[in-house]
């Protein structure tokens, strides 16, 4: 496979990026799995405390001394009434009330301390950091770059990904309308920057002079090939790793993913109050159904937390949030290294094959 | 530029489509450019009378001896009642009068007699006919295919492209959500089969033995090559076209695509009663906040035909149809041969540069 500057500055023998999914999917076994097989690990940091952030950056460490990344959330403001979050609250109950359980008190903490987490990861040295949802503060950047920590952002649109690289973001992550999990678009409503990476990538390439990550919708080394034509320099993968089996993925969600097909994603903001792609079930059409109002993010995010872990721990599949993106067809269980060895020798193969 | 086996039974230079946009656009001049530069021009004749379309064929062949397609609707039943179509009407006059005319009589025919276009393109014997909306009768089919006339049909999803197989077509268009224009799409809801360009074709090429061609967000070499990646033989390519100087395309609307964004298209059923993705405008947003209620497809477009040809003389943009794919940004001027001259060029050089 092919090398680029970013690769070469990521120090990653293949450019292949595994997306810093949250909630419990990027275990220490997952992440070092991917950087030991010569792509780059990332720990989705997101919703992590700064400490359970450290016990899985040592973990992570104990398993590979190769590099990795961890994925952190940009905090956004949180602005609800207490009306809002109760109303919210309330409609959540017959959903808690189906797996037995209660949402008894109102959480009043909604996103991790953001500040502590930066300082676990200067602290265990952690030599690239990637953001999703807006821009981190100036001062935060600088920090982190004067310690030669690599800055990934996110940008769902070419405006975006200019306003990373005009604060000083090194390589910016172009995450198209296939991508699962949460849009990372944060200066436009979602809707307009639901944009097909097969455009969004070389527009965005157009405009920028720092490396371009493409996402969304590469399963395989075709997806990765195609990548490279629109002048990416690394793909990130997240619905490709779901199934592998170092991740935390849950089995029953594991099985939903290798037996969907690409209509059966949809996106969503009933889970977390933020748009997000994932496999449809009950809980999503219920409350589409119902018009049921939805706190904004990360309010919604904690109110439906319990509910989640519940779903999960009972096997509940249609509670819980299969994040997915468009190519779950694509999708295959097996190991990591299995995964990348497979990906790698594909690309060998469809390149000698493809004359180009 | 690569050959593929489709190249070959189209008898083509270059894997190189220029969609089949209805409504003016594909005049002879822009069909016979595209054919004599090496790629396949196409007739949109959707809304054709077999008269004009007769014409439009006859004045292609004069300035080609090159292979063209024709590109056909097929009909989709028509049903509403007079009621409906009077209200959609009643709700158009505010927009008919801004432009100083009146929707005097309500039409009562919807769409082209599609037999009689077909038996047009028979006595021409125009070698290639494209469809989309759906999949023409078996009858139909037959009737074509013995006249040694090549099919190409249009999926939105894995399904439609393998019901296409199963009765006969020879190649497949996947058309991506990054699409400009109408929307294929004819067994999901619409929304469902919103899928990206990049995570559609390979699940097509995996689930289909017959030739896949890409559609959606490709704008030039880059995109061209991806879809190569990707298990495509060929591109099909309209957006880019639309700003040709050969396209009957009018000038405001090649002015607002050469100006636009990737964010500025949206997919609206206000025109037509179908999902279409353009350029957003004045009619787009006043029919979604006002909340009106569209009649279906074929009847909308008809109750809306006299305002868009209207607004088109008057070169008001606000009320004509602004059909556009998400690459907009990598739009140009110039003439269909600079253009596919360029895009062979640039991929040559691609090919060249990028160590795949």
């Amino acid at each position: 496979m092919y090398s680029s500057s970013l690769t070469t500055k990521l120090n990653i023998m293949y450019p292949i990026i595994q997306a810093g999914m949250a909630g419990g999917i990027t275990t220490p076994e997952l992440v070092s799995a991917v950087s030991n097989a010569g792509g780059l690990g990332s720990i989705g940091a997101g919703y992590m405390t700064p400490e359970n952030l450290r016990t899985s950056i040592q973990r992570t460490k104990e398993r590979t001394n190769k590099p990795f990344a961890v994925n952190l959330f940009v905090p956004n403001e949180v602005s609800a009434s207490e009306q809002t979050i109760k109303k919210a609250a309330e409609q959540l109950q017959p959903f808690y009330e189906s797996l037995g359980v209660h949402l008894d008190e109102l959480p009043t903490t909604f996103q991790q301390p953001f500040e502590e987490q930066v300082t676990v990861i200067l602290d265990e040295q952690v030599p690239i950091v990637s953001f999703t949802f807006g821009i981190p503060p100036q001062e935060t950047i600088n920090k982190l770059k004067k310690e030669g920590i690599l800055l990934i952002g996110t940008a769902t649109t070419v405006d975006e990904a200019i306003a990373q690289e005009d604060v000083g973001i090194d390589a910016v992550v172009a995450q198209g309308s296939e991508a699962g999990g949460h849009r990372g678009t944060f200066s436009s409503p979602f809707e307009q920057a639901l944009i097909g990476t097969m455009s969004l990538v070389p527009q965005v390439v157009d405009h920028v002079s720092i490396p371009v990550i493409a996402a969304g919708g590469m399963m395989d080394a075709r997806g990765i090939m195609a990548a490279r034509a629109l002048g990416a320099q690394a793909a990130q993968l997240g619905t490709a790793f779901l199934t592998c089996l170092e991740s935390g993925t849950k089995s029953v969600y594991q099985e939903a993913i290798l037996t969907s097909s690409e209509t059966d994603t949809t996106i969503t903001r009933v889970f977390s109050g933020k748009p997000a792609r994932g496999l449809a079930n009950t809980f999503i059409r219920d409350m589409q159904k119902n018009k049921t109002e939805v706190a904004p993010y990360p309010i919604q995010n904690t109110l439906t937390n319990k509910m989640r872990r519940e779903a999960s721990k009972q096997n509940n599949m249609e509670l819980m949030s299969l994040w997915a993106g468009q190519g779950t067809r694509m999708s295959k269980k097996g190991t990591v290294a299995t995964f990348i060895q497979d990906v790698v020798e594909q690309y060998e193969q469809l390149a000698e094959k493809n004359s180009f």
